[in-house]
């Protein structure tokens, strides 16, 4: 609340903001790549050398820097949550190299996918290694609680993904499923990466609870920023092509918003491109500005900020700190974020 | 030892052993039937009716089996068994649901894979969800050693089938490298199996070492016939062709063992079916030949033997009972399996 009022909606500020509270957590961020990459060492030699791969295509490592600023808002300070900062990360490189496979994607972080590089059958036993790697080491720590917290998280994850294959393509997604759909997809592993640290010994049940609602508004509010970088980001700043989700098949929230508005000539627009997976029939120009005339991109703008808001009003029971603050900057951040 | 005298060579036998040794655990069976079927429901519409395929289209359930066997023998007795043999069932058809997509399987137990019913992507997922879930159970029981071992037995697997996939075709494989994919890919969990009920509280770890010396010992025993059942059972029997292996670029043990006394004539038989990926310019029949002029079927089966031998060997510190003759008996049942 008292983020949103202070903070200028301008660039600059969220960013050096943001270089400051960064600066919490640098040393245990440098600490958490370190054994992400130690992570991914292997005598068999393609695991080695795709591990490298990954590892230098580096990455927001938005989730990482959420979990090690919940463990310091609760004065956890050792090396358990950098491992679990690890293991997040982990997971949610396992997930986008199994994700890439099934979009059929060439192209993540400016460089060609896994998938791309490796072919399938071996991208598809990497996301299992890592996966698998990934639970290995949260058990390491002996905290069960932490270790179902981060499986029940994945699997959440896996029905998000398959729930979206199931509609992929559909014009009649109702938004009930989208919000259904990206409620696994994203907004559970941010809410385990949240949480986790509360789960550490001594568990705070009720610090859990509220950073696992923070984490998970948080990670709605990310993904509905995603939804409006696909129409609002240039190529060179998001590492893929403008327009990818539509291209796909997905349809996102400023779609969805205006589909039941349009008359048919624009909705047949939307269709082709879903239909056709590519810009055949209908221009990218022409699918934003039926988003730019309805006014979607701001509504959903709008609900990214109120999803912004909730993620806050969860810390208030924390008492202040740096990393409360740089907790409910976080928001901010995501919605200000160019990629 | 004793059981290598005392059972003949002849299949009766050791069909009707094996019933009377499977009464032994056929409770625990139903059970852990029930508890993978149950772990198999979802409100993801695509899980449940993938889950239950997965679930009719059955499976020789010899891993179960193992750890339950291995838990009677040490007089567990009660839920925890049945959760890990479920679990393992579960890695198990994880991996044989993943596998079948990078083979490009078309046919398993008789039934469509998975892959060619719903797809690549929907099965990259479902297999991601079968381990995750499997890996979420085991933690039921809160036992960290066993959920290690299971998670290390299927790191080890995804690694056997990487190393595998790097050699896919290569007419130059070495024996090492044979032993260490199968040693991987299918010792391992064997291995885990036996030895989990060790693990359970409170633990025994030399019965764990013994009891995972045997489970390796017996998975290779179990591969060896697998190579065997390749060139020697019909399709009907197998559920799928016969002398899949090499038409899939793999070199099973006779195979490599006839390669180095061969002549090039010979020798180019073999390269021409890995390399058209068919039998296109040679026929199996001219395979089966090479094999059975090197003797190269017949070694294999004693290699198997003595492997079977070898986990025999293990159990002797174990007090005599009717558990431990079921395991003393499963290197029979695997050597005289027909699918």
């Amino acid at each position: 609340m008292r983020r949103a009022m202070t903070i200028p909606a301008s660039k600059a500020p969220a960013v050096s903001a943001g270089a400051r509270y960064f600066s919490l957590i640098a040393d245990k961020l440098g600490r958490t790549e370190e054994v992400f990459r130690q992570a991914l060492a292997s005598d068999v030699p393609f695991i080695e050398e795709a591990g490298e791969y990954i590892f230098s295509g580096g990455g927001k490592r938005m989730r990482p820097a959420l979990l090690l600023l919940a463990a310091q808002m609760l004065e956890r300070d050792g090396d358990e949550e950098v491992t679990y900062a690890a293991v997040i990360e982990l997971i949610h490189s396992a997930t986008l190299i199994h994700d890439d496979i099934i979009d059929h994607a060439t192209l993540r972080r400016s460089r060609p996918t896994v998938n791309k590089v490796w072919g399938n059958s071996k991208t598809v036993l990497l996301g299992d290694w890592l996966y698998t790697t990934a639970m290995n080491m949260a058990l390491s720590h002996g905290n069960l609680a932490v270790v179902k917290r981060l499986c029940e998280a994945t699997l959440r994850m896996t029905e998000g993904e398959l729930l979206a294959l199931d509609r992929l393509g559909a014009i009649d997604l109702t938004s009930d499923e989208y919000f259904s759909i990206i409620e696994r997809k994203t907004a559970r592993l941010f809410a385990a990466a949240a949480s986790v640290p509360a789960l550490m010994a001594p568990a705070h049940q009720d610090a859990a609870a509220a950073l696992s609602a923070y984490g998970r508004a948080l990670g709605t509010c990310f993904q509905l920023v995603d939804d409006l970088l696909d129409f609002t980001a240039r190529e060179t700043e998001l590492g893929k092509p403008v327009l990818s989700d539509l291209k796909e098949g997905k349809l996102t929230l400023p779609l969805l918003l205006a589909l039941p508005r349009i008359d048919d000539r624009r909705r047949s627009w939307i269709a082709a491109v879903l239909e056709d997976g590519a810009f055949a029939r209908v221009g990218p120009e022409q699918i934003v500005e039926v988003v730019e005339a309805e006014g979607t991109l701001d509504e959903t703008r709008e609900l990214a900020q109120s999803y912004a808001e909730e993620a806050r009003k969860q810390l208030a029971s924390f008492p202040p700190s740096e990393a409360r603050d740089a907790l409910e900057f976080a928001p901010d951040f995501v919605l200000h974020r160019r990629h």
